[in-house]
C-alpha cells in the first residue's frame, strides 16, 4: 500500500509536559479528568487513545488490542500540566468559575488543580474583543514576548523534570484572519516578530515558541496559527509534528456523521441550518462578529468537502448552509445544538431531519486534548513531522497537504487513523473487502 | 489483500426482469421513479448505483468514475417489471391508494403503471394478520403453490423477452419465526412443501421458486426467508446470489450513522429510545405484536454489533434499548422517527441527543430496490453466489457467513461495497492511509 | 353573578395533618420541599397557593394581593405529615431510592424525613400488578381494613395534636375500573366492605376511611376512588369536600395549554400523538397494560372536551389521538414527553407542532399536593362540600356535576379558581371586558 | 359589570371594500381563501369570526350560536378587494411568486386574482432596505402622496360600489422607530406631511389616508403607524376604530399559549430562546438588522407583560430572552420556529421545553386579515372608536390605553373578546364561577 517503511519509534519513558495556552473550562476539565482517572475514580470515557481497541487481521482472528497497548503511548501517570492564562486564577478557581464539574468531582481533585497557577499570557485585545485580564506579559516587541514564552517552557521542563513536552491550544477563538505576507516564510515571520507586525496573532507567538523549543503543537481553535507557510517551515526545519485545527466536539461532530451518511445514500440536500445556544466564555467571545467569523468559517467548510458538489451537482450544488451561535447564559457550559436538514430523495420528494444535541462543551473537548497530547508525542517519537493528517479525526478544519483536499468524513478519518496506527506497527491495512470468509 | 482473482463478468446485454412480490407503496414508487428517470424527468436520486462515483487510486489522480460506468450494470432501459399481490389493483390503482406520489407524477407514468397487473399471490393469513385480499393462489399443497410461482416466472420471462430476472421482496413483514427443522436442509424443505408444513412461510415459497428458476433473491423485509440452511443450500447448488434482510431506509439508517460515530469517540451509552409513527399499510401490519416482533428484532440487532459491549463494558454493557412503532394514520406514507439517545462522556457526565426524522417510507426504500436489482444481477453475472455480504449497506439485519459477525456500521458497509467493486475490476483497495502525500 | 352568598370561613388556626397514602417519590419530594421552604432555603416554586397573586378590581387599582394573604389558608408551619406505604422505608430511605433530590437537599431535610415512617398500607396485588411490598395490613375483610385506617387517622391526630386533617392520594395507579353495583350507594358499599367485594379497590377504602373520619379527600391518581355515587353520598352526608382526579403535571398540562390555543384560533386537528418515556416506579407500574389503561383513559379525555367536535365537525371530528407511556429506566424520575400535533389551517394546509418536554415527574407534582391540601382544608372551613369543581385546575380528569361537562381548558380552570376565591371574599368577578379604560 | 350601555349597531348591508397595502403572500392567500370559501370549496378554517361559537348563559342552557350569527357581521359575499404594491404583478402573478398556494388552488381562483392589479404604492427605500420595486407613486411631498392615496380610496369605492371600507396593513416591516415630535399631534403630523418629514413612514401615510377617508385601520406589522398620538387624535376626531399591531400568527402565538400556562403554575423561567427560519420575502426584509429590530421589539414584549417580574421576582426577574429570525430560502413561505424554554420548579430543579413549530406564515396570517376586516367594520358600525383593545387577541404587540398595560395572555384576550361580543348584544358576562351547578 505504502512505499514507506515501518518507522522506528522511540521509547515513551520519562515525564511528558502538557502545555496549555488557556486555562479555562476545557483545560481544567481535562486536567481534573486525568487526575480522576489516575485515582481510579472514572474510566477515560471519550478518549480513543485510552479506551478504544483496534482490530488486527481477519475478523476470525479475534485480535483486538487496546490502542494504548498496541502503540507505545505515554501513560497518564507520566503527564504533568502547565499553562498560561490572562486571568490569575489557579486551575481550581478557574474550574469553579467554569461551572463544568460537580462539587464532588471538583473537591476530589482540588489539590492538583490548586497547584497549577497560570503563567503570564501573551494577549492582544484586538484579537479577542469581549474579554480581558490582568495576567499578561509585557515586552517591547513580539519577539520579546516569544522569547518569554520560550523561557517559560524551559523553566517548566526544568522545574518538572520533563523529558518531552507537547503544546495543545485551549485558548479563545481569535478574530478571522487570512495568511498574509508576514506568514509567507519563516524569515518574514521572524522579522515581523521584531517589528511587532499587527498581523501576528498571539496564538502564532505561542506556536512559534513551542516549535522553537522542540515541542509539537496542536491547535484546538479555528485560529490561523500553524496553518501558515512560516510555521510549517519551522516545523519541518525542527522535524516536529503539527496538527489542527478546531476541536470537532459537538455540532460539527454530529454533522460529519450525518453528512457522509446522506452522501453515501445519494440523498440530495437543499438546506442545512445549524443553530447553537451556549452560555460559557466561549459563547461570550463568539458573540463578537469578528471572532464568530473565524468559527463560522471553520464550521461551514466541512459540508462542501463531504458533499463534493462538483461531482454531484444535481444533489448538492445549491444547498443553503447557515451556522449560528447564540450567546445564551442560562446554559453555562451546557451547549445545545439544533440542526434542521432539508433533504430530498427519489423523484425529488423532500424530507427533514432535526437534531437536537444537548451536550457539554468541555466534557466533549477534554478527552480530545488528552488524545492529541499523546498522539502528537507518539508522532514525534516516530519521526513523523509536519502536518499530521491522520489526526484529522479530531478537527473541524483538518489541515492537509497543499495539493489535496482535507478529509472531513469522520469515518474516513477514523479509517485513516487506524490504518496509520497499523502501519506504524507493520500490521496489514484493513480494507473491509472480506471475500475470504465466503470462499 | 485477497487471494481471489479478479472475476470474469458476463455482459449485461438483454432485458432484465425485476420480479416483485408485493405491489404496494414501495414497488409502485420504485417503478414510477424508474419510468420518470427513463423519460429524463428526474435524476435517480437516492440510487448509489446510478449517481455515485467511486474514487480510484490516489486523491491526486482524480479518477472518480460513476459506478454505473465503472462496472457493467444493466441500464434502466433494459428493465421490465412484474409482481404479485393479494389485491387485484394494477400498479396505477395501487399507487393511488398508497398516496405516495403527487398527482402530477402519478399521471405522468400512468400508462406504464396501468399496464402492470399483479399475478395471483401466495398468501397465508396467519403470517400477516391485519390484512387480507382476494387475489390469492389456490393449491393442494405448498409444493403446488411453489410450482405455480415457477410457472409465473417462466411465463413472465417468455412474455417479456427477458434474458435474466432478479426477485426483490417488497411484501409485508411476516410474523416472527426462527429457523426450524423444516429449514435445516433442502431435502427437508422440499418434503415440507409437499406436506404443507405450517413453518414454511409464503416468503420462503417465493424465494424457493426464484432460486429454482435461476433467479437471484434479495429480501427487503425482516422475514426469515433465505436466512435458512435450506435455501442457502439451494442458492449454492444453483450458484445464485442471495441477500438480505430488511431495507435500511429510515430510522435504522440514521442509527447506523450515529452509533458508529458515538463509538468512534468512545462516548458511553445509557439508553436509546426509538419511537416511530407511521400511517401506511406497513404501519397497519406492524400494529400486530407478532409481526412487530419480527421488525423489532431486526431493528434492535444493529446496536449491539456496532457497540461491541463485550469489548467496552464500561461504555456499552448496560444500555437500555427500546424500539416502538406506532400506527398513526394521519401521516400516511410519511413516517416520522423520534430517537432519544442518552450518552455519557468524560468523567461520566450525561448528555442527550434527539433526532426527529420526518421521512417518507417508500421514497427512501424505492432506490434501494433499484440498486439491489442491479447489483444482484451484477453479482450473478460475476459468478458470485451465496450471501452477498458486500450489499450489507442496504439492510437492517445483514446476512453474513456463519463464523463472523455481520457489519452494521454503514461506513464499514460502504467501504466494503466500494472495495468489492474495486476488486471486481482489478483496482487497488483504498485504505485511506495516505502517507504518500506527505513524503 | 351568583345567587349564593359570600360564605363564612372558619379560622385556619391549629395544626393541619396531611395524610398521604403512598410515601414514594411525590410524597417525599413534597415533604422535603415544604421543610426547605420552612427553613427559608427555597421559595415555594410551583405553588399557586403560596406564590401567586390575584388581581382585584380594575387594572388601574393595582390591588394584587398574594392568594395566601387574601384567603385564610393554613400556614406551612402548621403542617404535619403522615402516610402509608407497602414498603417499610422511612421517608429518607424512600427519597434516596426515588433519586429525585440532590444529595445536598436530601441531607438538609434528613431529620424530618427520617422521622416519618409509613403506617401499614391497605394493598391488593390485583390492582397494582408490577409491585409488591411487606408493609401491609391484614384483616378478615375489607371492613376491618377500613377500620384500621380510621384508627390510624385517629391515632395520628392525637399523637400530633392536629386540629384538622386532609388526605391527598399519592399512591400508584390502579387497574382500570368502571363504577359497579357496589359503588352505586353508600349502603351497598358498606355491605361490600363487609363481604370483601373484589370491586372495592384499596384507594376506595382509604377514601372511605378519610370521609368517615371527617377528613377531605383529594385524588392524585386516575383511580375511580371518590368518582362514585357511594363515596359522593358519604361526602355530602358528612359535609366534606372531595376532589380529583389525576394530577395534571406534565404532558397533559402542556396539552391543556396548547389545545385551547389551537381551538381559540379555529385551527383544525388531524392527529395528536403523545409519547412519554419515564423511568421511575410510576413508569414500572404503567408498563402493565391494565394499569396503563386507567392512565390512558385519563390522558385521552381532555382533548374531546376542549375541542368540542360536535360543534366543530369540520375541524375536530376525525382527529386521531394516541397516548403512549414507555418504561425507560435510564431517566429515573426525569420524565420526557414528546408530542406530535398535526394541524391544518386556512384552506386546509397542514402544519405540525412538536413539543419535547424534559420534565421531572415529582418536581411538578409536589406543589400540587401542597395546594390541594391547603385548598381542600379551606373549602372545608368555608362549608363547601362535595365535588370542588374550582380545583379542576389541578387535575387531568376533573370531576364535575353530573349534568355538565368538566372543564379541561387550563385557562378556564384558572379563571374559575380565581373567581371562586374572589367570590369567597365578596370581591367582584373579573370578566376582562375592560371598556371602562376607554371611556 | 360595565356602566356602559349596550350599543346600537348599524346594519351590515352593502358592499365592504377591504383595502390592503401590500399585495404579497398574505394578501393573495387571504383573497384566494375567501374566494374558495365563497365557492363552497373549503370551510373558513382559522377564522374565529366565521367558525367559532360563543357560549351564552349557563352550561346547561346549551346556547352556543356561531359568532357570525350572533353579531351582525358583513358576509363574505359582500367583500371586494383592492390594494397597493411596489411590484406591478396582479394578485395571480404575486401568488405564483409567493408559492403558498397549491397549483390546484391557485388555478381555481385565478380569475378573481388576475382581476386585482395593485395601485401604485407609497414607498421609501430607507424604511424597507432589502426590497424595491417600480410601482411607486411620485409626489412633490408626502402630503401629495397622502392625497393620492385618498383619491385611490375614493376611486375604489366608486368603482366597486362600496358602502364602507376597512384598511388592513399587509405590507413589510419598516425599520425601528419611536414616536417623535412629528407624531405628537395631528397638527404637527400634517405639517410634517407638507415638509416631507423623514420621520413619517409610508405606513403612516396609508393610515392617515384611511382615517381621513372614514376608513378604520388595522395594523398587521410591528410598525409604529397608528401607535402615535397624532393618528389616534385623528381616529377620535373622525370616530373611527384603529387596532394593532403585528399579527400574532406563529411563534408568538405559541409563546402566548405557553407563557400564561407556566405563569399559572408558578413555574420559574431562567431563559427563553426563540429561533426562526423563514424563506419568504418577509424573511428577506428581516435579514436587515434595522428592520429586524422592529420585529424583535414586538416579539420580545409579550413575555414581560405576561410574567410580571415585578410581582414575581423570584420566578421571573432574571430570565434571559432572545429572539432570532434567520433568512433560510429553502423553506419559502414555510416558516419554522424552534423554542427552547428553561424553567425551574419545586425547590429550584431545572426542566426544559422545546417547541418545534413547522408552520406556514401566510396560512396562519390570512384568516386574521379576514377577522380583523370584519370586526373593525363591526366596531365602526357599533360606534366604537379609538383603540380596539378587545382585538388584542390578533396582535403580538396589542395597543392599549395609556394608563394600563396591554394584555398578552391569549386566553385573557379571548375572554375579553368574547365578553365584548356578549356585551354588544346585552348578554351576561361569563365568569366561569359556576357555583350554581352544585347547589
Amino acid at each position: 500500500m505504502s512505499v514507506r517503511e515501518t518507522p522506528q519509534i522511540d521509547s515513551a519513558a520519562g515525564k511528558l509536559g502538557v502545555l496549555l495556552p488557556g486555562l479555562g473550562a476545557v483545560s481544567t476539565t481535562f486536567i481534573a479528568g486525568v487526575e480522576m482517572i489516575r485515582k481510579g475514580l472514572t474510566p477515560p470515557i471519550g478518549s480513543l487513545s485510552q479506551m478504544s481497541r483496534i482490530r488486527l487481521g481477519k475478523r476470525t482472528e479475534n485480535r483486538n488490542p487496546l490502542i494504548r497497548e498496541f502503540v507505545p503511548l505515554a501513560g497518564l501517570d507520566q503527564l504533568v500540566f502547565g499553562g498560561w492564562d490572562i486571568y490569575e486564577d489557579n486551575c481550581y478557581e478557574a474550574a469553579l468559575k467554569a461551572g463544568v464539574l460537580s462539587p464532588e468531582h471538583r473537591e476530589t481533585v482540588r489539590p492538583l488543580l490548586e497547584s497549577i497557577a497560570p503563567m503570564k499570557a501573551v494577549f492582544e485585545q484586538r484579537y479577542v474583543q469581549r474579554i480581558n485580564g490582568p495576567n499578561v506579559k509585557q515586552g517591547k516587541n513580539k519577539r520579546e514576548l516569544a522569547e518569554a514564552l520560550i523561557q517559560d517552557i524551559a523553566d517548566f521542563k526544568a522545574a518538572n523534570g520533563c523529558d518531552r513536552c507537547v503544546m495543545v491550544w485551549c485558548g479563545s477563538t481569535e478574530i478571522f484572519q487570512k495568511a498574509g505576507d508576514v506568514h509567507s516564510s519563516l524569515e518574514k515571520f521572524e522579522a515581523g516578530l521584531e517589528a511587532s507586525d499587527p498581523d501576528i496573532a498571539p496564538s502564532q507567538i505561542y506556536a512559534y515558541a513551542a516549535l522553537k523549543s522542540g515541542v509539537p503543537f496542536a491547535n484546538g481553535a479555528p485560529n490561523l496559527t500553524v496553518d501558515t507557510p512560516a510555521l510549517q517551515e519551522l516545523a519541518k526545519l525542527n522535524k516536529l509534528p503539527i496538527a489542527g485545527k478546531d476541536y470537532k466536539s459537538g455540532q460539527t461532530f454530529m454533522k460529519t456523521l450525518l453528512a457522509p451518511g446522506l452522501k453515501a445514500r445519494m440523498l440530495g440536500l437543499s438546506g442545512w441550518f445549524s443553530g447553537n445556544i451556549l452560555g460559557n466564555r466561549d459563547g461570550e467571545v463568539l458573540d463578537e462578529p469578528a471572532n464568530f467569523k473565524t468559527k463560522e468559517d471553520s464550521k461551514l467548510s466541512a459540508l462542501d468537502v463531504i458533499f463534493q458538489p462538483k461531482f454531484y451537482p444535481e444533489l448538492y450544488k445549491d444547498y443553503f448552509h447557515k451556522v449560528r451561535i447564540e450567546y445564551y447564559p442560562p446554559r453555562g457550559d451546557n451547549k445545545e445544538g439544533w440542526d434542521n436538514i432539508d433533504i430530498f430523495g427519489w423523484m425529488g420528494y423532500p424530507m427533514q431531519i432535526k437534531v437536537n444535541f444537548l451536550c457539554r462543551d468541555s466534557i466533549l473537548a477534554a478527552p480530545l486534548v488528552l488524545d492529541l497530547a499523546l498522539f502528537m508525542d507518539l508522532a514525534n517519537r516516530a519521526g513523523m513531522s509536519g502536518i499530521q493528517e491522520w489526526l484529522s479525526f479530531y478537527f473541524k478544519s483538518p489541515m492537509a497537504a497543499k495539493e489535496i483536499y482535507p478529509e472531513h468524513d469522520i469515518f474516513i478519518q477514523l479509517m485513516k487513523m487506524k490504518n496509520t496506527l497499523r502501519w506504524m506497527k507493520g500490521e496489514e491495512m484493513i480494507t473491509h473487502l472480506g471475500l475470504e470468509y465466503y470462499d
